[in-house]
């Protein structure tokens, strides 16, 4: 039974949305990667394979960081004081286009690549820059973590100001073409995802050769969608023949469909007939309430989502969220959504831990497949965490010390990760 | 010159409550505990006095932590779902009703003052529980960190359960006066407050004779005001003789006066005339923006506060609140100032970073005197921050580096911290 492995300790994992399953001294059968199930005596077949054996640690799904900048790790912390649309010209697109520089794109790529490895990330959706070269830098380097990852070129044909902005439409359609050819078969765990910046940074010639581009090699979509109503304002006089910010990239095209959904980010002002659009594609929806909360974007309605049946997962948004670190986004999650409740919409119930637990896990994870949890047939992605010196000597139930080493998750440690069954940390 | 004390390092301050001031590679010189003044070439004077030098380390005021419970350390992180008044009763009562149990308290006070010794706070305005015998063992604990704080012994005759409530006003008043008798000159950086929990938890008789007790005495007072809108409407119906919960305080003698202002956690929802009281009073404010979220109990105007005059500081609010770390705390206060601008009242602009700084500092710190900034007369509480691994290889400005260590404390490391001349970390 060399295909198999088995792993001991304290489980927890998502059972549904709102429903976190706990086995104290649990065994987590894996066959070739995937999780077989969890037991809490081992069955008999598998007498005779040998336990790693993890005691009192936790042990959890690995998490998904469903949008993320990579090129911005650099001005995380920094700037917090504007809105998105001077943020981006005033901080963002001056730090990106550094990244013309490969000795630059090299220290900096090498930082996020170890932060990510290190933390409760077991796979990730990117944004790199506009730059082939970098890209491909970033995407060596995270292949070499063991993390599943996907990660996109950017594409930006106009607005981006003079260092930070493609030549034009054919120009950016030839280079994302060779740069798609030559990553798409050269990684086992790193693929190529489409990425036009969002509306007011690409021409709609643009975005509708991306979304060709896109089903030509069976690649998914990524982008931004009502993050902030000035941009969401600006989208309207960009696109007016559009009903919305969301129906403009259904035109283009982005949004795909359910067996290559697209994944949007932030998603905080939303009309009815956007979310609807949203379901019936099948696009996941990258909730970043860090990000939102720092440029004062607004509070998306998460659990609102949630329960209407979106595909919905969580994204740590560097630069404008300061950290890579999935916990600290579950917490401004549950946060995000008692503001929401308290001053917005008495009839959008707060979000539970499970199901913040679940955005994070399930939720994010379901866009590489069955991914997020230990549920036979899900690939074997998990976490072990040591939240020793969180526990403060108290007898608490599994998911209580869950819940805590979310809380407090600068005192827990990732004491080993795991990705389709490979120990890569 | 054996009263002197010469720190080197990257200096930076709150000049005023909107500015900030930096000086690089500068020289702060500190007289019998105190700050002389900061310095980019050393006087003449001073030549031959040894120099502290920290090199490349970023030198700032120390913090004052205005409101946090200590009995509440052990349930931090826990039971995050809800609303004040359910989430006392479930949780904070039955956690604070052990603290009868000496070892027990032994325990958790051990790491509580550990944890806030080594953390980003030089002084702090602490409530522990109603247990005498416990509240003095912090006391001692507190003291030994060389930390400067006011404990309260908490007061509650009504409301708290079986296992947490004082058997009447007069035992609870008998054995307070008792405590501060014992307490009030026994320490060197440590005195007792009078603390009733908050006027649900004290009987009309009891907070009067509190506030008697605190005048005979020349003691401070503390407690909670306006948290949650459940709460609030409790406290009218409770004091139905008072215009509202802040007028029902200053009924009791709870605001005290400028000379002996009260601290009074939270002001979530204030009325205009409630806020002219406190101005009135000198009442300081202790803004707990982690737990206002937490508990879904709403976002404090800190920026209209702060503007208009009023004293406000932050504070942790241990267990509500999960952690002790106040750069937590600022950030926290900075994205609540965003959403209540977004959300609220666009007539009030979002708090900037040097406001939240100076909240943190002088605001909370002028509660013990001149303390909080590295201004001539002010006590010389400092802290040393190694902000090394949260620099990214990075050319920053000293506030920017500042900005960045307050998003990114955990990659930051208190290397060295002074309260009132004396090092003690």
């Amino acid at each position: 039974m060399s295909n198999v492995q088995i792993i001991k300790g304290q489980l927890v994992w998502s059972e549904s949305a709102n429903k976190l399953a706990a086995l104290e001294n649990g065994y987590l059968v894996i066959e070739d990667g995937k999780v077989k199930g969890t037991f809490s005596k081992l069955p008999e077949e598998y007498k005779g394979v040998s336990v790693t054996d993890f005691g009192n640690k936790l042990i959890i799904p690995g998490m998904t960081d469903l949008h993320t900048h990579a090129p911005q790790y650099g001005i995380r912390g920094l700037g917090m004081d504007a809105e998105l649309m001077d943020w981006l010209k005033k901080y963002t697109f001056p730090e990106e286009a550094k990244f013309s520089n490969e000795e630059y794109a090299d220290g900096m790529y090498d930082l996020f690549a170890s932060d990510i490895l290190y933390g409760w990330t077991t796979r990730a959706v990117i944004f790199a820059s506009l730059h082939t070269k970098a890209t491909e830098m970033l995407m060596d380097k995270l292949e070499a973590t063991g993390l599943v990852t996907m990660v996109g070129r950017v594409n930006m044909d106009r607005d981006g100001g003079e260092d930070l902005v493609e030549e034009d439409a054919k120009t950016a359609l030839k280079d994302t073409r060779k740069w798609i050819e030559e990553t798409k078969d050269r990684y086992k765990r790193t693929s190529p995802v489409v990425t036009p910046r969002f509306i007011p940074s690409c021409s709609d010639e643009l975005m509708e050769g991306l979304s060709k581009l896109a089903e030509e090699f069976g690649l998914r979509i990524q982008s931004h969608l009502c993050e902030n109503p000035g941009e969401i304002a600006l989208v309207r006089e960009l696109v007016p023949a559009a009903a919305g910010y969301t129906d403009a990239y259904r035109r283009f095209g982005s949004l795909q469909n359910e067996t290559h959904p697209s994944v949007m980010a932030h998603c905080v002002y939303l009309q009815d007939d956007e979310v609807e659009m949203l379901k019936e594609k099948g696009t996941f929806i990258a909730h970043c309430p860090g990000s939102n909360l720092n440029l004062a974007s607004g509070i998306a309605p998460a659990a609102k989502y949630l329960r209407a049946g979106l595909n919905i997962g969580i994204g740590t948004d560097i630069g404008a969220g300061e950290s890579l670190s999935m916990p600290s986004q579950l917490v401004l999650a549950l946060q995000s959504s008692n503001m929401y409740w308290r001053m917005k919409d008495k009839g959008v119930k707060p979000l539970s831990f499970a199901e913040t637990f679940y955005m994070a896990t399930v939720g994010g994870g379901s866009y590489f497949g069955k991914v997020g949890s230990f549920i036979n047939g899900f690939d074997a992605d998990l976490l072990v965490i040591d939240d020793s010196s969180a526990l403060a000597g108290q007898c608490l139930s599994l998911t209580e010390r869950l819940e805590r080493a979310v809380y407090l998750s600068e005192r827990c440690l990732v004491e080993a990760k795991y990705v389709m069954g490979r120990k890569i940390v």
